[in-house]
């Protein structure tokens, strides 16, 4: 079975618990386990991290033998020329997904260093960005 | 049922027929088709147009009573100030994709003047970009 | 008597049905007839024209016989470069009106294309700005 | 009788004795008196000032107690932080006149600082810029 | 024989009418004239379009199948991003002219959105400009 | 006993009286009174000055003997290179107040023309930003 | 008794060490004393934490449960979207602070990712800008 | 005989009292005395002020009978809209001149709203740039 | 008979040996010829030079005695206000020319010193641009 | 014998494993015996780090005893202030490196954070891009 | 005696013969006599070049032993770092002049690169430029 | 034997005699002697040229049969597009050195134009950048 590495940037932990207003009530676990259940009835398997630190990212994604990459980068988004040279050095099939609509924020998030590296990007629908997102992807490893 | 207009913007009529390295060989036809589908299995009706004319697009937006709008608007993405306001102006929640990543095209591709008033943003996924558009929309839609 | 010909950009057809809190409860009709009225009071007639496509106003632009319009180009203030070439090919005298303040909204709002070859702009007072710039126009060719 | 204040910016009080083309022949005094006899017709008071003193503007405004201002605030449109911020803390309707198009001429001229703070702006009309300026004002302030 | 598409864009109906002192006192009519007889001397044939609106011009591109393609974009040399992609998606060689000097007048004159899609950009030469262009065209076209 | 000169930019006497939800409900001789009675415990005396003139503020600044400046320019923090010149020439220590924090409003406060030839600057305490800034002035000049 | 978190960013564990023309000659242990004793006196206390690891502190942000945070986010004030993600998704108030006069160094440290996040911003005062902020900060909860 | 209006803008009053490394020892007074002596040597008359004041600036030159203007703008060189439409207005021909040479200094010093409007400028040269100053108005003057 | 001269600018002394996959096979003896032989059918004669030197072409330009100028400013086109003041000194009618289409290539190469003191400019059409250039300048000179 | 500490950025560690096209056949550890040759011939020691972690490099700057530092800050180049304020606030002599020519890849390669704090740059030559950074920090610190 | 050098940049050659109406009728031969006779009276000599090479200036400022430089840089001074480099390399005082007043003409005009190093600038006097800077040049030897 | 050519540009030859502060006692004449001595250990040799002249680097770079350059462009890498081209026309393996590190120096000194064209560039080592360049450019050259 393929494996996909699902990553969740700085902050992700707190979904949830802060801010539910705009990010909804659900948690990182439950959000995990729906993308789990989505994997598995296609043959995947998913490894899950969510991380703070830019390195551990790099590291992962540096480490990592996963067939497809979902990236939820959240403010490294922005700021992180690290994750894409890494992403772009491992040439792995990359997603890019985002819980709110980055391109209705301040004007500083409708910029991706990521997206150019990635297959492409999904953006504004909640936790459904993720489902979505690893539906992207198991349908590009799958053709 | 509810309904959701389907709306291809400029030169979206040609898919399948120029370029098709960049855009894949799927004919319009055949990806409003799967759309279509996709809908019917949700109890969804599908409406669509496409056309090369702002106006039009502007006309139909203001004159439709869809319960959502799927849109890629091609090339009015970055220019059509027009559709923008119709969109907004109406309120039907609306969900833009794009067949091609346009993060990694021209600097001028980058900048979204839709984006601001959809729900979200899909791009990159070629004929993809469509099913997981009508999957995002037709789930909030069903919330 | 002269003729003054009025031009409603797009999306003004839906005025008076939607956003009725930034744009007032008044529709396209209503205005025109005040609009109308005003003109006949001057002994001058008016030619309303509505339209969501850019070349139809481009269209009746170069082919009006009217010695002054009144323009309110809504999207296409900020993107139509072939609407002010009209304006400035035909040389009438024009003015511009906008019902909501552009100037605090949207940042790519604060700039008209139309505005240069106007002899002026009226922006911010709803229904009134149309009254308002009429009042200037017949001012002007009655000069 | 409700009141309103009339503010004319620095170097208006040259009007009529220089730049004869561009400004035309009315006086600040000549215009004052159209203002006023408007004004009266609709059962309003008018206070006039001028001054090249962005300090005594700022004075005026902070001291006044009209109910509307009609400014043509001239160079102090693209300079003072200082009128914006007192017509905002005393949020009395305002409405902003330019008798030259200030969208024609020098692209430093292009940004209003008050415009935001405005409820409307007029501009290009000459002389006519102010009467329509006090007729929006007393319209918006008799609804 | 060979076909080529002749494109007008916006405003060019009025050739010969209005500011003859820019655009000289040669009428559209007059300038196809000669544009046909230059091509029927070189044995190609020559279709000619002329319309204000951007969608027709791109659903005639979509639908041609002419060898070579003249076109003076005029106002939409600018600002449109869908007669560009017209252009790229159906790869067919495109010369872009401009009568007046474009690189002359106000600075957002200065971008051209076809340029980077065309063969090459003849500009200032008046009805000569459409001459030279044919002759460039039709030079590459019989190599 | 050293004096320290307090500078309150224009509009500054309309606190506490006008938009309360913004800058509290202190009045301007209420902040003066805590700020004198700071100054005293640290035998300390204090000059104060209100004024919406500019040049006023310039004036006082190039004629003082005190041994340190508090100053909230407001509004002229961002547009006047008077008041920092006059500061520059002098040298006398300054410390620079702001009631709102002036990083958290539109964009044009974001730059200070007088931050760079103050001490410090301190921004968003309400009334506390005098109190802390006149603490932070005596320490430096008690130093 | 209510706790405050106090954030030293990176490199500051070299104060007094390195650069003491710039930054003094106070270490970061002598600094957090006099923060401790200034919060103790007023019935708070400290939690000290240095790091040089963008993602530690977002961790400890996420992880607090203090009423207040006080932070000197140095380098990455100008660089880290995280943080101040962390900062608002947390919403506990907090006070950012700085040695330097940032206002007074290279222009990309003239802008703060952080401050339109924070309560407010305090600059330039050395030392003495920490005790400022928890003075600041103090004042805010106690209210 | 012809009269020169000599304006000293703000701090100038400070000249010789402060920064006299930069800007030399000379007072105002006594520069004033050498211009005069310069003047009268051909046969001029001088009108001196110094104004901290924008406004004052403005008065003066809008009610003044000189001949022809020597300026020091000083601060307000960057930022006086006012004072470039008062010598705009007037017409009366006009001198620039600075005693530090400008584009040595801060970038927002580089810019000149008032050169554009003025015959020449006068840049770095100490009271020397006044005495070459008048000796230039004067000698365009005697033409 | 009349002369046009014709300047070669830098790096042109290499075409036909150097990079020809995008300048082409041609030598520059080559078009020399051709440009020639155009010119002597339509009774012009033609003055050749190459330079590498930006001065040469100045010289050249100030002292020549031609009617007409057909220039490939080449590397000078983005860089030289010399030989653009030199044309505009002169006021002899030139027309610009680039065997490359400039505004397909680096970002650098769009804009163009040397076009708005031009007739026209020709770019793209490799030799064919000479031969194009002449025509269009003989045309003028003769018309 | 005088210690020089190596740094290597995010994903070098992949060198020789990823984009050899790019990066080449080298392994980091085959460099960095290279280096440690370099070095021991010159009688130098090096210690070697690789982080993909900004804040590990930043620790390790910070606690160095290192008489100088060759650092390939790799992505950091372009976003870490912390390093930079690392190696300004340590001193030590550093030579920075890069593997590739970053001049010829993305713009936003094209700025380093780094140099202005840095002895110099050495960027395009691959692993010889070390050897000669090394090189030139033994030469400097052998002065 | 000291020597003055005196530099006539680009195009200069030409003054008197073309372009009268906005250069004069002065021929530089006539103007070098002037600034000539003027340093004769204050026991000054001065040696003339112009030049149209870039080349030849920098050749000429390396190698002189002029006490001075009075240089109208011409189109140079918004194109040349090489001559700012060999200027400041010499660190001969040098004077920067004019014939026209350079901020009154097209915006890449209002930038120069020579000013920074020079004592000051003088721009728009005509002729007198010259004169003015010479005596600006020899007041500041001669002190 | 291979041959090198090593190009100097703008004021190099002031080397030794100017500005010894920043650009060390070494004269070029003593520079070129050390690179001789290092390309002959290496079985290459070397021809120097030192030019002030844009005009003679691109004539040198056009006629050479070296097979490598090693360019020390000075002034010309901000302003050079004629060099920038005739290195990317002869396709020589270049590399770019700076004696000074640039990036610390002025803003227009960041940018190279001819970076993009070389194998790499080395910057800020003095004397030893022309070193460690030659060294890479043999060992390239070598391979």
């Amino acid at each position: 079975m393929k494996k996909i590495l699902v990553i969740h940037g700085p902050n992700l932990d707190l979904l949830g618990k802060r801010e539910t207003d705009i990010y909804g009530r659900e948690t990182l676990a439950g959000i995990n386990e729906e993308i789990g259940e989505s994997a598995k009835r296609n043959n995947f398997t998913c490894e899950f991290m969510q991380s703070n630190h830019e390195g551990d990212i790099v590291d992962k994604i540096g480490k990592t033998d996963a067939s497809g990459i979902l990236i939820n980068p959240a403010a490294y988004t922005h700021t992180s020329v690290a994750i894409r040279d890494a992403l772009s050095a491992k040439g792995i099939p990359t997603v890019e997904v985002h819980i709110s609509n980055i391109y209705a924020r301040e004007g500083f998030r409708h910029k991706s260093l990521i997206a150019p590296v990635a297959l492409g990007q999904i953006s504004g629908f909640g936790k459904r960005s993720y489902l979505l997102g690893i539906d992207a992807l198991m349908n590009f490893l799958g053709e």
